[in-house]
C-alpha cells in the first residue's frame, strides 16, 4: 500500500474513505470569475496501482454526492451506485482505484454557495460565482493532480455525471482513456431548461429563500420540495408511474373528495419532496441546475457536435454510450446524436439502448444489462 | 328572433352575448355534498332554431372561460377558439346556436371557491365542495334546461373540454347526438396527476395562499405562477420548444452567468406564469385540477372503459376523436384506448391523429386539419 499523508490516508479495498482536500490556489472559472480557494469532498475505494493506471472517476448526477460505493458516513445509507460499484461488481475496488467527488457547487464537502466566503467570513449564498460543467471537471482534474493520477482508466457517469464524463473527453482528452456516459445529453434542450427553470422559480418564490441568505436550518424548504417534485416527475416514465402507482388510492377505498393526498402518486411525490429538503441545499440546487442548463458541447463549434470530439478521437479515447427506452428527459434520440458525432469524429464508440420501464432513473436502479455493458467495456479497455 | 327574457337576451348572430344565470335550487354533487345555489357565466352565439336542434355546447379547458368565439368583454381579447368558432368557421353562429359556459369551480362567472358562500356571506375558499367533471356537466345540463334545449346537436371540447364532452355521452347519452373530443383522455394517468400535484403544492406552499382565505388582490401569485409554468411545459412538445426557442439567449449575445432569464425559454415561461396570475384564481386552479385528477370514466366499471359508452352507443351518439402526434400530456395512445372502447361499445366513431409539432396546445392553435375534420363531422351529423 502507498504511504499515507494527511489528505491521502491509507486505502482499504473493502471500505470507502471519506476524504477532503483543500486547495488554496484560485480556481479560474468559465465565467471569467475565479474561486479564491477550493474544498473538495470525495470518496475513494480500492488502491491506486503503482503505475496509477487503474483509476476510475465516477461523476454523480444533480443531487448526488461522493458516496458512490460505500455507505454515506453521515446517513449510513449505502452508496448511491453500489449495484455497479463495490467488491465483485463491474467497478471493483479489488481492481480499480475508484474516485468520486462531490461536484463544484454542491453541498457535500465541495465548495458551493453554502461554503464560507473567505473574503467575508459569511456563506457565499448567491455571491458564489456561477459555474459550468466544465468547471466541475476542472475541479476533478485538480483532485487527480493531487492524487498523482495523470490519466484515468475511465470516467463514468449517468445524467449530469454523463455530461461530466463527456466534458472530460472534450476538455482533457489526454487524461482519459475511456468514457462511459449513461442516460445523458450533450446539451440541455429547451424542455430541459424549462423544467429546471420551474424548479428555480419555486425556490426563489419561497420567502424563506431570502435572496439566498437563509440560515441553514430555515431555508426555502417548501420551494425546494416543489422543485424536487417537478424534477422527480421527469425522472420517471409514464409507463413506470402507471405500473407502480396507476390511479391507486392512498390509504382508502374510495375517493375522499379533498385536498389530502388521495392518490398514491401524490403521497409519493410529497414524500420525495420533503425528504429531499433534508439532504440538499436550495442554493446548490440553483447553481447546479444552472450549470446543466449552460451545458452544450457543440456551442463553441457553431452548433456542430462532432468537432468537439475530434481531439478525443485523436487521443484514442474510447466511448460507451447507454440510453434507456423510456427516458424522456435525455431520450435515446439525443444519445444517438452524440453517437453520430463521435463516429463522425472517428472515435471508437459503442452504444446500447436498454429496454427499461423506469425512465431516466433507470441508471440508478437494478440494471443488470447496464452493468454487463460497463463490465465488458472496462475489461476490453484494461 | 325569439322573445327576450331577463336571463335570455335577444340573440345576435354576429356577436357573442355575455350572459349570466342564477339558479337557487341546490345542486347535488358527486361527492355527496351539494351546492346551495348556482351561478353560471356563459356566452351564446347565434340563434336557437325553433326546433332547438342546432345547439352546440363547447366545453373549455382547465384555464379557459366562456368567451369561446367572441371577444372577452373584460379584456377585449378574441375568443379563445375563434379559429374554429365564428362567422364562416366550422362552428358558425349563422347556423349553430353556440353555448359555452364557465365550468363549475371556475373564476369567470360560474360558482367556484371565489364565490360568496350564502351561508356566511364570505367567499367559500377551501370550504367550496370538491367537484368532478361529472358535476361540471351537471351544471351545463341545468343551463340547457334553462335554455330549453333537450338535446345537443354536438358537444365539443379539447383537453378538459374533451373530458366533459366524453362525460356528456356517458352521463346524459340521450341529450347529445354527437361528441367531438380533442386532445383528451378518459382518465388522468399517474403522470397527469403528478404534474397537477406539483402545481397544487406550489400554490399551497405560498404563504399568501393562507389556507385559501386570501384577499382577491393579494393571493398566492408566486405559487400560482410556478404551477402555471410547470403545467405550461406539459402543454408544449420537446420538438415545438426546440423549434421555437432552442437554446437561444434572451437579449444578449453571450451567456451572462447569472440567474436572470438567460434563455428565451426562461423568459417565456416567467411571462406565462406572471400573465396567468392576472387572469386566474389560485383556489379555482386547485379545485379544477382536482376534478381532472378524479376523472376516470372506467372507474365505475372495474377499469373497463367500453361499458361506460354502451348507453351512448345505444342512444346513437356519434363520436369524433382527434389527437396530435406530439401531445405527450394526453397522447394518441390514450385516444386510441378511447376509440377501441367506443368500437367495442358499438358507437359510430371516427378518429384522426393530426401531425403537429405543437404538443398538447395544438388544438388551440392554427389547426386547419382539425377544423376540416370538425366541419365535416358536423355536416354529416346535421
Amino acid at each position: 500500500m502507498p504511504a499515507s499523508s494527511p489528505s491521502a490516508p491509507v486505502q482499504d479495498a473493502r471500505f470507502g474513505l471519506d476524504r477532503h482536500l483543500h486547495l488554496s490556489e484560485p480556481l479560474p472559472l468559465a465565467s471569467g470569475q475565479s474561486l479564491a480557494a477550493l474544498d473538495i469532498g470525495y470518496e475513494t475505494l480500492g488502491t491506486l496501482a503503482p503505475d496509477a493506471r487503474n483509476a476510475i472517476l465516477i461523476c454523480h448526477a444533480l443531487t448526488g454526492d461522493q458516496h458512490v460505493g460505500a455507505p454515506n458516513p453521515r446517513t449510513g445509507k449505502p452508496g448511491w451506485w453500489d449495484r455497479l460499484v463495490g467488491p465483485g461488481k463491474p467497478i471493483d475496488p479489488a481492481r480499480h482505484f475508484i474516485i468520486c467527488a462531490n461536484v463544484l457547487g454542491g453541498c457535500s464537502g465541495t465548495s458551493g454557495p453554502g461554503s464560507i466566503d473567505p473574503a467575508t467570513g459569511q456563506p457565499y449564498g448567491m455571491r458564489f460565482p456561477v459555474i459550468t460543467v466544465a468547471d466541475m471537471v476542472a475541479v476533478q482534474a485538480r483532485l487527480l493532480d493531487h492524487l498523482g493520477i495523470q490519466q484515468l482508466h475511465a470516467v463514468v457517469g449517468g445524467s449530469m455525471g454523463g455530461m461530466q464524463a463527456l466534458a472530460w473527453a472534450v476538455h482533457h482528452p489526454e487524461r482519459v482513456r475511456a468514457v462511459i456516459a449513461i442516460a445523458t445529453t450533450a446539451r440541455h434542450s429547451a424542455q430541459n431548461i424549462a423544467f429546471h427553470e420551474v424548479g428555480r422559480q419555486a425556490i426563489m418564490a419561497d420567502p424563506r429563500w431570502r435572496g439566498g441568505d437563509y440560515p441553514p436550518d430555515d431555508g426555502p424548504a417548501d420551494g425546494l420540495a416543489v422543485a424536487r417534485m417537478a424534477a422527480h416527475v421527469t425522472y420517471l416514465s409514464e409507463q413506470g408511474l402507471t405500473e407502480r402507482f396507476g390511479r391507486r388510492l392512498q390509504d382508502r377505498d374510495a375517493l375522499g373528495f379533498g385536498f389530502d393526498a388521495e392518490f398514491q402518486i401524490e403521497s409519493y411525490l410529497r414524500h420525495q419532496g420533503l425528504r429531499f429538503t433534508q439532504r440538499f441545499d436550495a442554493n446548490s440546487y440553483l447553481y447546479i441546475t444552472r450549470a446543466m442548463d449552460y451545458f452544450d458541447l457543440a456551442q463553441p463549434h457553431d452548433g456542430l457536435l462532432a468537432p468537439a470530439f475530434v481531439p478525443a478521437a485523436r487521443a484514442g479515447v474510447r466511448f460507451a454510450l447507454v440510453s434507456f427506452t423510456t427516458d424522456w428527459l435525455y431520450p435515446t434520440a439525443e444519445t444517438k446524436r452524440i453517437v453520430r458525432a463521435l463516429h463522425a469524429a472517428g472515435a471508437p464508440t459503442s452504444f446500447v439502448e436498454i429496454d427499461s420501464p423506469h425512465g431516466h432513473d433507470s441508471f440508478l436502479l437494478d440494471a443488470p444489462e447496464m452493468n454487463r455493458i460497463i463490465a465488458g467495456f472496462l475489461a476490453h479497455n484494461g
